[in-house]
């Protein structure tokens, strides 16, 4: 399906948008005023794009229906910071709730149940019942557009964070993404969390770059068995191991060896599953 | 635990920060030099920040290490375009491949196994094995620091979108989440993939705005039994719902009346809940 955006409605384009450009992270923005009134409300527009300087940026959007502006952005016109809560599954129903539409003199702290707790270098308080807070001083505030759904970007420098113990890791000197469930926005109505049934690891870059599934030989490159992401886990290795006399396995048919090997790099056992390919094709 | 960023090694800034901003959906981005070189890399520094104009931003940072700048910064600064492949679970191994520092001369479509699909409106390839992918124009390329872990914000417009039939609703209208298996990162090694385990659904803001938790009857609000997404649903309604007399139920004791109320809440029965609640408070 193709879909060129300029013959599309604006909520056309932001229903489209929002399902493809998923997940989402969610800053919960908590900011004051000039005459000291809290606001609160989650924005998925959101996301760190520096660390150092350590900035992390969310945007309150021109609203579609009506072209008009969020508390939350006249708010940081007025005074330049905001802490951003960081959304996970214990507060999502709150965090939803802070999202409707409440006047401006209404403290959304209130309405959703969070309590206020006092910052350490900013003036907007803290949601008591976040595990992760950034305290944040404004740099600039750009505006991407006039007409309604124009993004304006909140441009933040991070001072200082606080991290709930519960959600460190068991040497006490990491957040551990087993134990805070963080939440994600997608298109429509919908939210997906991070529990361990879905997080999986992928090594990191390394120094040595993998010989690329190009520099993989035919036999394994062209094998309809292995999908995309078996190559690509052979492929980071940066070389092609040497045969291992000592490996050892019991199967002899050779339809049995790309399927044990696939159940090996399923298993993230990248060095016995190039042992087993080397053999397959020895055995040939 | 309290963190001053001040204070704090651009590592460790950068490590703590990746860890508590989270899930962050991953940009492949595709991208050209004037000699034509293509370059393929990936950003989870990257989220959609306005509906009209339609705008994404990823963010290519300068190396902690060493402070160079990536090949795909270089290339939009020579061409200002690029293509924007999102990354879903089928594709996430090769996408990782593509993250590897090869030379500039290296085409990373090739290392990566994917092949190259001639763009509508932009010069840059797009990924064939992408089921999403947005081609865009280069608006700006803002320098957020000069340091090693300096962001640059690659500011784009989206001109035009391709959606794969495959990960189309079953009216062919819409993406549908369920479908398309999103991939996310989080901190250090650790990514996320989305499907129909962890998704979930929360009804979109409504025109009215919900009562509030501070508008929840008191033996509502203060009962310990009652988690604050518990409350948070219950205080989504426009109004406190009227006794309905037809509701019926078969429990007595007020403890089973809790219990079945959150396990209809559970079930998204809002109203159901509310029924069981006002008459558990006319049971006292």
């Amino acid at each position: 399906m193709f879909l060129d955006l300029h013959q599309m409605t604006v909520p056309q384009k932001q229903n489209w948008l929002q399902y493809a450009v998923a997940p989402r992270p969610i800053a919960l923005a908590s900011t004051v005023n000039s005459l000291g009134q809290v606001n609160l409300s989650p924005f998925s527009f959101f996301n760190l794009f520096s660390s150092e300087p350590p900035v992390v940026i969310f945007s309150p959007s021109r609203r579609v229906r009506d072209n008009t502006t969020k508390h939350t952005l006249q708010n940081v016109e007025e005074i330049s910071q905001v802490v951003i809560n960081i959304c996970d599954f214990d507060i999502v129903q709150q965090v939803s709730l802070s999202s409707h539409d409440y006047a401006s003199e209404v403290n959304e702290f209130e309405k959703a149940g969070f309590t206020m707790e006092k910052a350490s270098m900013v003036v907007p308080p803290m949601v008591k019942e976040a595990k992760i807070k950034l305290e944040c001083e404004v740099l600039e505030i750009k505006a991407l557009g006039k007409k309604g759904g124009a993004g304006n970007l909140v441009i933040c420098e991070v001072l200082c964070m606080h991290v709930d113990d519960s959600i460190l890791n068991a040497e006490g000197n990491m957040i551990d993404p087993q134990k805070i469930q963080h939440v994600a926005r997608l298109g429509g109505d919908w939210y997906c969390w991070v529990d361990q049934q879905n997080l999986f690891k992928i090594n990191k870059t390394p120094v040595q770059p993998g010989i690329g599934i190009d520099a993989l030989p035919a036999y394994i490159r062209q094998n309809p068995s292995l999908s995309g992401n078996d190559l690509g886990k052979l492929a980071a290795v940066s070389a092609i191991p040497a045969i291992d006399n000592n490996f050892s396995y019991n199967m002899i048919d050779e339809s049995q060896l790309i399927n044990h090997a696939k159940s090996l790099l399923e298993q993230q056992k990248v060095q016995e599953a190039w042992q087993v390919l080397l053999r397959s094709e020895i055995n040939k």
